[in-house]
């Protein structure tokens, strides 16, 4: 049970995965078993089981699935479940070709989807950590798709994949009253957006709780030269 | 005074006490002394001393009943007095043959019992945690009972024994302005009962401070599938 | 400087700080060299230098004074200086024969501070946690001493020792704007104490943030048999 | 890649940047690859490289600069990439002659920025957690400048240059919407000159929050002997 039959990249992805799980769980994103980490090492995928405190995860608890998203070889530890995000985590690696998916069930990113009307994005803008997301600066507003939530984690998908399709220059879809799905090239990568887009959430309910309007004061123009 | 006289059994409950006690002192539920846990193995019913700093705990302090609330074995070490939670916590073992019980001081729970008016329980329905919680779904409107305090913990037993019976839907009675006792059906399970009870009774207290209402936009349905 | 030069009570003593140090500045209490702790052992007080980064300290930068306040023995390590506080740990050992002294800057007990009218004290009533202070009871009026704050610590001196006779049954004082000196009968019982008035400070904080007001819906009575 | 080619001054400065760089992490104030960290070693100055994980840096990962801000070692690592900070880490050597520079993300930080108005510093007065700040009383009103941010970190470069010669009491500079540049005589003056400026926003944050005003009850006099 302790992973050395495992080759070495297998080793190596079911480590990051328990790794991650710990520090979701101290962070809060992962209490009471909630939460879900997947990792992929070239055509494998790997994901965390269902239903188990996520701070406690070894290597033998993960399951191997291919890019069909078929489980390729059950955990060596007894008794462990597939979790229901997988068909979730399949869509970032089916269209994005993400290196690792994380699903939080952040507070901050809750209640900042309480914020967002049906049908609108969360959109952020003018907050320096915007840039640590992929692909985005600081002047602009960036839109965060947010889905309603389902009964069943696995009803989720068709709306999961829609918003993944819709909004390609977004690598998160937050789900209202529930969490996040957040990717990226690896699990480095995929864990420093997480940070950015907590982080954020947590500026814009804190802003929200306290009255403050962070664009009021600001003078500062998208052509830095003409304002130094 | 290393628990090496204990058997297997009772060794392994005793530390799991320790190890929640030092849990929940860092996340703040058991700080100055305050809160309570409790383990069954079999028959007998482990049970952390009173007044003591419980991050400091070690399996010699631990206490030993049988399932009439009766003291088998005294703490190895000199000093310790039985919790006054108790009578408190043989109501859950009674009942509902719980595998441990757990009393918190979280200040979370503690705001949110402040919330909800005389002879009504804390009501919960539309976030994702509530899933963490034995037996509940994301559209129920799940109840916890809130009964009120008294000056002395043992006194609280005939209310709370009586909550226990009349919510069996519930697995936690919160005590108001002071805190919560919660189950499972080992220390694994109760643990993660009381870290899902936890985010959501601050997901209450933080809406309720930010003038969030996370019913305002949802607009999803119980039947998914007309929705997806 | 490894302290292997001091009597047994001495050694216990400096590490005991050392430990509390490194708790508080975890715990936020004593960030940026703030706070201060001292520790009696018979007619010995130990205290931790001024002006260091806390969480850093070993037995050799801790000061001896006798009960005079006197300091008996420099510290071995250079360049130390004796804590501004000390003629105010003094008061609490003076007047009430404490076995440790604790300052801690806990923004909550700021933030509870800015809340008291001139001359009046923090009242708490009909918190659970309140029953970790020293001889209070849950339907008690507890009143804890707010002073005002001075420009340099040591002239807190008189007003500081006037609260202590002031008010026997408080362990502690609150100084306005700046943070709470409280003691107990151990180092371990004196940071059970402040671990509760922080608990209490916050529960107090948070409530006047969120509009929470826990008294409202508590039907509770002192005398529990009429309630249960 | 264990650093053991480097000399012993610079590999405590390196070591020095990695341990400050993980304190910052699990503060929050360098989620998300954000932040930032240089030392001074004589006329030698070390930094944090640019867009990696700061709490996983190695002493092989830090770059070498002189005092006109020239590499002069590249990290023994590969792929890494100097911080666009340098430039204004750069103006607190040149202008205040600096020992280190921090630079942080910290919400805290962020919110207060957003309360100043254009053109105004923000402005402290009556905590006590300000005397942990260079040269600031307890009476003062200290003033920290707050700049606006630029699409790119190194263009803050002539606006950040500016704050620190035309507020010469200040040892930081606030960046709207962004973070904050602080320095000290040393790698644990700067990190306390940090801890103190964070503590002092998160009061001001959450006392406007809470609508608690801090001034209202204080009658606290600088002539404290006419108080006391």
């Amino acid at each position: 049970m302790d992973g050395s039959t495992f080759d070495e990249a297998s080793q190596r992805a079911r480590e990051t995965i328990c790794e991650l799980c710990r520090l979701f769980w101290r962070l809060g994103w992962a209490s009471g078993t909630g939460g879900g980490i997947s990792v992929r090492e070239g055509d494998r995928i790997f994901m965390a089981p269902s239903g188990v405190e996520k701070e406690r995860l070894v290597p033998a608890d993960i399951f191997e699935l291919d890019r069909a998203g078929c489980v390729r070889r059950e955990p060596e530890s007894a008794g462990k479940k597939l979790t229901a995000c997988a068909p979730l985590f399949m869509a970032a690696y089916k269209h994005r070709d993400a290196g690792a998916v994380l699903h939080s069930h952040s507070l901050d990113v809750v209640l900042a989807s309480a914020l967002v009307p049906p049908g609108e994005p969360l959109r952020l803008t003018r907050l320096e950590m915007m840039k640590g997301l992929e692909g985005v600066g600081y002047f602009d507003v960036h839109e965060v798709p947010v889905i309603d939530n389902t009964a069943l984690e696995h009803e989720l998908e068709a709306r999961l994949e829609q918003a993944v399709i819709d909004w390609p220059k977004s690598n998160a879809v937050i789900v209202r009253n529930h969490g996040v799905y957040i990717w990226g090239r690896s699990p480095a990568h995929a864990k420093t957006q997480a940070e950015c887009l907590d982080y954020l959430c947590r500026a814009v309910v804190r802003m929200h709780a306290a009255g403050i309007d962070h664009l009021l004061h600001d003078r500062s123009q998208p052509d830095a030269a003409a304002n130094a």
